[in-house]
């Protein structure tokens, strides 16, 4: 059987489209955005609340300035969607073989012991902000690297507050590819042909 | 043309054995031990004192001893074994295609902005005991993961040391494997497969 997949993935390193095409050529499922639509109607929160809070946390956060007295009884909105996201998560690795994004995905069914292939993508600098500027082209006075770099830091923020774990360490993956120098194709291809073998 | 490979790993992961049979599969050189007999010949230091000193250091090592002022002035032995094996280091890529195991090759290899193809190999604990145990056998009064710890800080901080990095940043790698849980020969393949698509 082919394995569940998780895609950890840098800021503009194209994680999503290689995830994407890794589900399209095994022909399993592909959660990415699809995961916001389920936890709106799990939680009843509004998408833009949850693509807002369900991979991202600041440390101007309001969530965070609760004391740690009240954190004890209060469940904050952002919690109330990680544990409905976790949910999700665990669902969609319920049916099968699939190819999930981000999320702490690899951290929830890790300590579910559901077996699964954990993924990292990553490129350097130069390769990212090109393909931003590629994919959501030049936006006047918005400095690329400077939120490649925020959205990097919120999601490892996130990651690190909710698994106590620092984001990217390579013992957490089974592969990490470097999608810059290797290629988006190369990537898919060596993720695909890994998911195969395992599968025989 | 086959990339230089350069290989670094943790103690016990097979990183040894994988880059071997890396080079055996792609018929191109492989150095490992070897670069610590021409460091021999280069610098006239005793082959035991460059396996010692070769990649590790510990923060109880003599050469760390000296002041602030006289290692302005003094090279230790260290840092000539360094830049001895730098040296041999460079003159293997300079002769083409190889599989250069340990010894800082990734970083000194990117200084001198010599195209490679830079390969981690990593494995859990569990792996890494069972691996060890395997190779050198059960030796009386000797903690296997004890030992498997102690000679991954001596690497890491010669690492830190002679290269001012973490090491293990996945960002210093175009691919990262988990020997442990996608095996040996997964990991071979997954590198000559790479090699060979480069060579293209």
């Amino acid at each position: 059987m082919l394995p569940i997949i998780t895609i950890s993935r840098e800021f503009g390193s194209g994680g999503h489209s290689i995830g994407e095409a890794v589900a399209k050529e095994l022909g399993i499922p592909f959660y990415d955005g699809e995961i916001v639509n389920r936890v709106a109607m799990e939680s009843g929160y509004a998408k833009e609340l949850i693509e807002e809070q369900g991979e991202h946390t600041t440390a101007g956060n309001k969530w965070f300035d609760v004391t740690a007295a009240s954190a004890m009884y209060f469940q904050s909105p952002q919690d109330e969607i990680f544990l409905a996201q976790r949910k999700v998560i665990l669902d969609c690795a319920a049916k099968g073989p699939c190819v999930i994004v981000g999320r702490c995905s690899d951290y929830i069914l890790k300590t579910e012991e559901i077996p699964s292939l954990h993924i990292l993508i990553h490129a350097d600098m130069e390769h990212r902000i090109a393909r931003v500027l590629q994919r959501y082209g030049e936006i006047k006075d918005v400095d690329v690297k400077k939120r490649i770099l925020k959205k990097d830091k919120q999601r490892r923020t996130y990651y690190r507050y909710y698994t106590d774990q620092r984001w990217g360490e390579y013992q957490n993956y089974d592969l990490s590819i470097d999608s810059g120098t290797l290629g988006e194709e190369t990537s898919v291809h060596m993720i695909c042909e890994l998911a195969k073998s395992m599968a025989k």
